[in-house]
């Protein structure tokens, strides 16, 4: 290859825990291909999604800034017309951005008319699909009352020999029973059975191929591609042999106290009612569901072994920067809830591997950093790989690029604090607890150490992340530690207050333009 | 009029003190006209500006968003091509929203370019006039070397026989020497002399004259009006015989401390060594502007006067609801400042008088209320008496439609704080204080009896207006007063976790699709 610049290969799981890894500490779970990611490059261990549910937390990894910031704070929220996203960086470098895969974007339909943008132009394309070229665009749950009768998927599906309207869920996400009937994968009590569907036809091996194909087709041109899967997410249908890989003596125990239940923070209480996490506190659902959850990211981690093979075979292992991550976690039962949104590590930590094939990345190769890292650190990390001046964005940009730490250095300024939002007025929560559609967001703020989270319109919580690894202890009420509690409160503040909305005028404009107002011929204050 | 909606006539000042109103008590200015719109109306004599600074404060009237929302957080930096404004709102309840005057307003052409805006298409004009029909934009600052060559005032003008390359300066804003000599108005020391232009082709005059030009071609389509006046604001030149009406006696004193400079705050002590500041730290300065200052306002109140008749002419006074406000004070030498863009009460708090001619205010006609009020509050009283719904729009707009307290409700819910705000990045303040250019922050919060100023970088203010009415004192440092700075700093806390960014879903639809995912076929967490 002569190509000077490196490909990016963005690869995201959807709702798999940090802790489900073999290289994250997980005692029985194999993800060699994974692991031998993290052998190669920087494991990440303190990341985490800039909000714990899908939506936000993607619009945050492609557009570089917090969920308040971007404003998409739920599911299917637009984001707004005008957020910059990953392409908007990349493309002017020369890259080629795709997605294959899960985007959940919304396309901002009344901002496109209100603008007069067509969104079946070139353009429009590229604001409705977060500034990817949707090489293959498949957000992966298909519901039979909402299912797009042209999915590519399906297509495929039924090219296969799969019958039906819906073979996404008919075939892929639900299994067979004895009598032949379909048992939908929509519920978790078929999650121990195969998915009605050849491994090589699944979404994960299907995904994949489709990323190659991408591959192939991109030719010299660098390329950022995000390889974005559907799975672990539910339905936790795995196809065999997969779903029969593991059993209830390789689920780590779940992390729950009685005391949760008996003393709860009212935004945790009314989670706790949810159907997910009534259901995911039964020992029955975990010991169907997770071993269903581990195969599937074993199969994922095939795939990956089986894509880095690929990349291998043509040449482009060592010209390509690799990132595997999520978009958040499951907490599968962990404090008495299904799901994610609330920010338990279950939930709001990520896997974030990087792996820059590059010699200045030797010094760090196979080690493992406890820095602070956001998911809004990977579009500052792209410009820079992409030859781009991550800093001539930083008004726009509101995380750190990770290539300094990827090369050995040991910055002073790193951040202290890293946060995760949540806005749950989409939830049965908000009504549970009486809140009004804007009344529903909380925050969390951690330094490593602790972790607190500020509601609005009720007490905050905090925990010892060393000395209460697991969470279980609330001691926002103590008064022993008002002062930490203010210290994580300050802190934001000031996070909150620092927020980049003067995005239309880069800091280097500023500093350009500071005190030339006299000039450029406004005398003001003049004798 | 058969019309059945009321006109809006949205009158601004610029940097014109809240306290240089006959109304607001200042005991020798003559402001008749303003006068006689607060004995119609109500006189909010707790108003504050979202920026003591033009552009975005300005866009924060426009937009009904605080400058951190919407992003235009210094004059030129232009309002994202996405933020809704004004004319969004009533354009769609068949208003033609219009502007005659200044409005700061600049061009996002970045943001336009990414999405292929035309700018010359009618929506890309709305989009760069901040929604306003510029039936007459005039910004009001013209120096030689950028004067628009056809500016229509300078057209104007010359059509009136003052000749020359730039009369808005030569004739407008400059003096005559006693040696015939163009004596330029970009120097105070000139301010004494009369403007080289006859009272009736002055700006004001000239501006007046076109809101009544556009009021007569409105015609019976329901309008709002901006008429947006660039004066009492530099250069402080007034014309016969305005620039002579007052001297030294009739001059407030300049409200000013030792103790200001003798232990100043970082910040305010580095905007006292502006040199709008060491000038109006002089007596001579004050005393040669103050009196072309209050000139300025009273020609200003004569052409208020002149606009009511001829309204009342044509039997419009009667459906046609009339704001009168400011963009944000002028120091005039306070606190040893001049200019704007800090908070005490001559720079932030600014008039805000509301005439609502219809029968349910009749209850509060001729009042004054204290309640905060802020200048985004504007946007959603304009939505009601436009027969819109501003609730419909309260996940974008985040102030309160005045129209309750017009119409006498007593609401016991109103905002309980006001804010502020200021990025002085482009003032040499900043280089003084070390500061990068997204690090010269700063925001006030009062709730009416205290004043309380977070600066990013630089410790907190905290004034007491009951007490200390002239902000001469600032506790913050107090022991006594520690328990007031958190009150005041979780405030400012939760208003900025609390700033509305999910400006593409509105309240309703969330609250229409809370807990909705099963049945739209997502059956998450389904045993």
């Amino acid at each position: 290859m002569t190509q000077e610049k490196q490909n990016i290969l963005f690869i995201m799981a959807d709702q798999l825990r940090a802790d489900y890894l073999g290289c994250n500490g997980h005692p029985s779970i194999r993800t060699p291909n994974i692991d031998a990611l993290a052998a190669r490059g920087v494991n990440f261990t303190r990341a985490y999604c800039q909000a714990p549910v899908c939506g936000p937390s993607r619009m945050s990894f492609y557009t570089g800034r917090y969920a308040i910031s971007h404003g998409a704070s739920y599911n299917n929220v637009p984001l707004r017309v005008d957020e910059r996203t990953i392409g908007d960086y990349l493309r002017p470098e020369g890259y080629r951005v795709a997605l294959v895969g899960k985007t959940h974007m919304r396309r901002d339909d009344e901002g496109m008319q209100r603008l007069g943008i067509d969104p079946d132009s070139s353009r429009g394309v590229l604001v409705s699909e977060c500034g990817f070229e949707p090489f293959e665009r498949d957000d992966g749950l298909h519901p039979d009352q909402s299912a797009d009768p042209d999915l590519p998927y399906n297509r495929y599906l039924r090219s296969k020999g799969y019958a039906g309207p819906n073979p996404w869920h008919a075939h892929a996400n639900s299994a067979q029973g004895e009598n032949g009937e379909v048992l939908s994968g929509w519920h978790m009590r078929h999650c121990y059975l195969p998915a009605r569907v050849r491994e090589e036809d699944s979404e994960t091996a299907y995904t994949t191929n489709r990323a190659m194909d991408f591959i192939e087709a991109a030719g010299e041109q660098p390329w950022c591609l995000h390889l974005s899967y559907i799975k672990p997410h539910w339905p936790y249908m795995a196809p065999a042999p997969y779903h029969a890989m593991y059993g209830r003596d390789d689920m780590l125990p779940a992390v729950r106290s009685e005391q949760e239940r008996e003393q709860p923070h009212p935004v945790h209480e009314a989670f706790m009612k949810h159907p997910e996490s009534l259901e995911f506190s039964r020992v029955e659902v975990r010991e169907r569901v997770i071993p269903a959850y581990m195969g599937l990211i074993t199969q994922l981690d095939d795939h990956v072994g089986r894509l880095m093979a690929f990349l291998e075979e043509r040449g482009q292992l060592e010209n390509t920067l690799v990132v595997f991550t999520s978009d958040h976690g499951d907490y599968l039962g962990d404090h008495w809830l299904g799901e994610k949104e609330l920010f338990h590590e279950p939930s709001a930590r990520i896997p974030m591997i990087v792996v820059d094939p590059s010699p200045p990345a030797d010094a760090t190769r196979g080690t493992a950093s406890d820095r602070l890292v956001e998911a809004i650190d990977l579009v500052p990390t792209f410009v820079d790989v992409a030859g781009g001046e991550s800093s001539d964005c930083d008004h726009v940009l509101e995380g750190h690029s990770l290539q300094p730490l990827l090369h050995g250095a040991a910055p002073t300024d790193w951040r202290t604090h890293a946060f995760s939002e949540a806005d749950y007025a989409w939830r049965p929560a908000r009504k549970e607890l009486g809140l009004a559609p804007d009344e529903a967001r909380a925050f969390m703020v951690t330094d490593g150490r602790w972790k607190y989270i500020h509601y609005e319109q009720h007490r905050p919580q905090l925990f010892d992340l060393r000395e209460d690894p697991h969470e279980l202890e609330d001691l926002a009420a103590r008064a022993a530690y008002q002062e930490t509690c203010r210290a994580m409160e300050e802190a934001l503040t000031n996070w909150s207050l620092e927020r980049k909305t003067r995005v239309t005028v880069s800091n280097q404009r500023v500093a350009a333009a500071t005190g030339s107002a006299h000039q450029r011929g406004y005398l003001f204050g003049v004798w």
